[in-house]
C-alpha cells in the first residue's frame, strides 16, 4: 500500500529544507509545456549527491511512493507530470561540470547542467557538445527523453553522444553503464536502454558525454522557396548526396510570419531553409556553393549566408524563438507541438497530406522541422475552453501520427513518449510493446519510477 | 527437465531434410576461431523462414532445448559454442537482400546475408554498407557480437547502423524493433539491447542498416614510423583535430613481417599506419596533405597513396589476412586474438605496457588496431600441448584487460564477451551485471537462449 505521507516524511528528515511541500515549489513543479493542467506532486526534494538520490530512493521504494526526475521542465508530452503524485526529484543542484577529457573529447557532467551552460564552461576548450533541441534542457532531461535537434543531421542525437551513465535504480542501487571508450562490445547495452527510459528505468545522476571540436570554419545560409514541397525536396537531395550539412531547418511561411513579429526580422513571409555548414574553410565554401546550386534546382532564391558569428547567431536565435514567436501570434492559446519522423523520402508527403488535412477544416498551423532527419513538427494553437476546436486539434495530431506510422516512420523523433504518446506505441511497436513492460517491470517493480509514463504496467 | 531428445525428433518432423545430425555437419557447427575445443550441437537447423525460425523455437522452448544461432562462425569469443548441447540454428538459407530503398539510404537483408555479399548486391546503387570487422562475417553475426571494425572511425559501429530488427524470441513471439526513421525516441531501444546480445535474448531474423552514398573520391595510404607509440601518436593527434578519416589502422613490425610472407609484399619491417580518405576530390586530397604533415611531426616516412581501387584493394586485402599470415607464421598454434579498447589518448600506454609485458617474458606477439577508436588486438600464438605457454598466453591477455579497465577502457571494443570475457564483465560493469542477468531471465525464463554466455542465470 503506497503510502506517500511516510515517505515523504522521512525525507523531510533526510533533506531537510531541500525537501519542499510549499505550494508555490509543487506548483512550478506541476506545470509543463503543453496544454495538460497543472498536475503538482506531494513533494519536491532537491539532492545534492548521487548518494541522497539513492536514500530518497530507498525510503520512495520502501513506502511505494512515486518518483519523478525534474530538469528544467522544457518536455512536451507531460513527461515530467506526478499523475500519481509522490515526490518530484528535482536535479538542479547536481548542474556541474564534473571532467573535461579534452584530449579524449568527453566531458563528466551532472544531470542538472543545461546545455547552455555546458557550452559556456566548455568555450575555452575548443569543443562543444552538438546536441540542440531548441530549449535550454538539462542534459539529465535531453537522455531520458532521448532529445535530438538541429544538429542531429550532422552530429548524432543522445543515443549517439551519451558514452555512460551513472543510474540510480528504484531501489537505491547505483549503477554505472557504459565506459570512456569511444565502443564496447561488453554486454547489454543499458545506456541505450536508459536514454529515452523517460525516468521509468532509474533516475541519472552523472553522465559522460561526446564532445567535438569546434569546426575550423561555419557558415550560415538561408534560402527561400515558393512552396514547402520544393524546399523539403532540395534537402533529400542534399541528404541523398552525402553533402555534410550540420544544420538544415525547414521554416514555414507562417512559422516566419511569426518569427518577423516576435525578433523584429523582416524575411519574405515563404517557406525558408535555415542552414549551417561546418568544416575546413575550403570545405565549407565548397558545401555552400553544392548547396546553393541543389537550392536553385528546386526554384530557392535569394540564398544569402553568412560567415559572422554574431550573423549566425541572430539566425539561431530566430529559429529557437520560433515555438513562443507562434504562441505570441495567439496570446492565452494552448499548443499542441506535434513531432513525427519518416523515411527523408516520404517527408514531402507526409507534410504535403497534413497542411491538406489542416487547410480542409479551414485553419492553419505553422511547420517546423529537422527536416536532415525527416523530423517536422506541426505546432496547433487552440483554445481549449473552446471543445470543437481542442478537439480537431487532436484529431489533425492523431492523423499525423497515423500517417507517419503508415509511411514507415515513428510518432515520435525526438519529443518521447511521456503520457500524450503513449497510445501510439503499441500502434507502433505491436508485441514489442509487451516486452517493454517486461523491462519495465524487472526495473522497477513496485511500479514507483514516473508511473503512467511510456508504458501502462499496472 | 530439457529434453533435446524429444524437441529434435519434433524438429525432424517441421524441418525433415534441414535438420541435420550428420557428424560432419555437427563437427562444423562445433569449431570456432580460438583456441576452445570442438563443441558439437546435438543438431543443426537450416530454417527458411522467420516463421520456421518461430516454430523451432516454440519447440525447443516447450522441452527445454537450448538454441544456439548460426551466422558463418567466424566470432572469436565461443560465442557459438553449443556448450550446453542443443540446436544450433544456421542462418544460412535466409541470406537475401530483401529491399533497398537507395533514396532512403537503407537495406533490409535477412540476417544469413555476409558484408560481402551485401556489397555485391549493392554495387549498382552506389551505395555500400560500411561496418567491416575483417572476417566476412554476416550481417547478423555482427549485430549479436555488436561488431566494428576498419571504418567505424568514420562510419560508426553495429549500434550506430542497424535500424531496426525482427527477432524471434525465446517462446517463439516476434517481434519488430526500430522503424525506418533516422531517428525515434518511442519507447525503450529494444534495437540497440539485441545488438550486442549474442543471441542470449531472441534470434535475429531481418534487419534494416543504414547505408551511405560510394565517395567520389577514395585515396589510401601507408606510412612508416620508428615505434608504434609515435604512430598512435599521429593518430592520436588526427582524431583530435577532427580529421574525418575513414580507415587508420595500426599494424605493426612483426605483422608486416607476417604480412610480407603470406601476401607477397616488401614493405619495410617496421610499424605502419593503413589509412583511408573518403570525400570530394578537394576534400581528399586536404586530409590526405593534412595527415601527411601530422605523420611528418610523429617521424613518419614514407608517406605513399593510392587512389586507384586496384591499388587500394591490395592494401586492404593485406590488412584483412592478417590474422591467417599471423596464424602462419607458426603453423598449427593455436591463437587468442585479444580486444581491449581505451580511450583514445591512453593507447599509446596501453599497448606500450602490453609489449613490455609480452618482451618481459621472452615472447613476442603481434598487434594490429583500429587506432581511431582506441582499439586494439593482440594476437598470441601458442602451442596447446605446451601448458606453460598456454598459461602465459592467458595471462598476459588477463592483464591486457585489466590494463583496459585500469585506463577507463573496456575489456572488448568489438569481439564481443562469449565464454572468453564473462569472467571481465563484472569487472568492468559491477553491480550493473546483475541487471543484465535480470534482463536475461526477463526475456528467457527457461534459459534456452544460447545459454552461458554473456551472463551467468543458471
Amino acid at each position: 500500500m503506497p503510502d506517500n505521507g511516510a515517505a515523504i516524511s522521512e525525507l523531510k528528515t533526510l533533506l531537510g529544507d531541500r525537501l519542499s511541500t510549499a505550494q508555490a515549489v509543487l506548483h512550478l513543479h506541476g506545470e509543463n509545456e503543453t496544454y495538460y493542467d497543472n498536475t503538482p506532486p506531494d513533494a519536491v526534494a532537491f539532492p545534492n549527491t548521487t548518494q541522497e538520490v539513492s536514500e530518497i530512493l530507498k525510503i520512495c521504494h520502501a513506502h511505494g511512493c512515486p518518483v519523478i526526475p525534474w530538469g528544467v521542465g522544457t518536455s512536451l508530452e507531460g513527461h515530467a507530470l506526478p499523475i500519481r503524485g509522490g515526490v518530484t526529484i528535482d536535479m538542479i543542484n547536481m548542474n556541474k561540470m564534473l571532467t573535461v577529457a579534452a584530449e579524449d573529447l568527453y566531458a563528466v557532467v551532472q544531470p542538472g547542467i543545461t546545455r547552455e551552460e555546458l557550452n559556456t564552461e566548455l568555450r575555452a576548450t575548443g569543443l562543444f557538445f552538438p546536441v540542440d533541441p531548441g530549449a535550454n534542457a538539462t542534459l539529465g532531461g535531453m537522455t531520458a527523453t532521448s532529445a535530438s535537434g538541429t544538429t542531429t543531421v550532422r552530429y548524432g542525437k543522445m543515443k549517439d553522444n551519451v558514452m555512460a551513465l551513472e543510474v540510480v535504480l528504484a531501489d537505491g542501487r547505483i549503477i554505472r553503464t557504459g565506459s570512456k571508450a569511444k565502443k564496447s562490445s561488453a554486454g547489454y547495452d543499458l545506456t541505450r536502454l536508459f536514454i529515452g527510459s523517460e525516468g521509468t528505468l532509474g533516475i541519472i545522476t552523472e553522465l559522460t558525454v561526446k564532445l567535438h571540436g569546434q569546426p575550423e570554419a561555419i557558415s550560415a545560409a538561408v534560402c527561400e522557396f515558393q512552396d514547402s514541397t520544393s524546399a523539403v525536396n532540395a534537402v533529400i537531395m542534399a541528404v541523398q548526396m552525402g553533402l555534410p550539412i550540420a544544420r538544415v531547418e525547414f521554416i514555414d511561411a507562417l512559422s516566419i510570419k511569426a518569427i518577423n513579429a516576435y525578433s523584429n526580422m523582416t524575411m519574405t513571409e515563404c517557406p525558408h531553409l535555415f542552414m549551417e555548414f561546418h568544416g575546413s574553410e575550403s570545405g565549407v565554401a565548397e558545401q555552400v556553393q553544392r548547396m546553393k546550386e541543389i537550392t536553385e534546382e528546386f526554384g530557392g532564391g535569394g540564398f544569402q549566408w553568412a560567415s559572422k558569428a554574431e550573423d549566425r547567431n541572430k539566425l539561431w536565435h530566430a529559429r529557437h524563438t520560433a515555438y513562443f514567436a507562434i504562441k505570441a501570434q495567439r496570446p492565452g492559446s494552448d499548443g499542441i507541438s506535434t513531432d513525427v519522423c519518416v523515411p527523408i523520402s516520404k517527408l514531402a508527403q507526409a507534410m504535403d497530406e497534413t497542411i491538406a488535412d489542416v487547410e480542409a477544416h479551414g485553419w492553419n498551423a505553422p511547420i517546423v522541422g529537422h527536416v536532415g532527419d525527416g523530423n517536422y513538427h506541426v505546432l496547433f494553437l487552440f483554445d481549449r475552453n473552446n471543445p470543437e476546436e481542442f478537439a480537431l486539434a487532436k484529431d489533425l495530431t492523431h492523423r499525423m501520427n497515423l500517417r507517419a506510422l503508415a509511411l514507415g516512420g515513428t510518432v515520435t523523433g525526438e519529443h518521447g513518449i511521456g503520457i500524450g504518446k503513449m497510445k501510439y506505441l503499441e500502434e507502433e511497436h505491436g508485441e514489442a510493446v509487451n516486452i517493454m513492460a517486461d523491462i519495465k517491470r524487472s526495473f522497477d517493480p513496485t511500479g514507483i519510477m514516473n508511473p503512467g509514463k511510456i508504458v501502462a504496467v499496472n
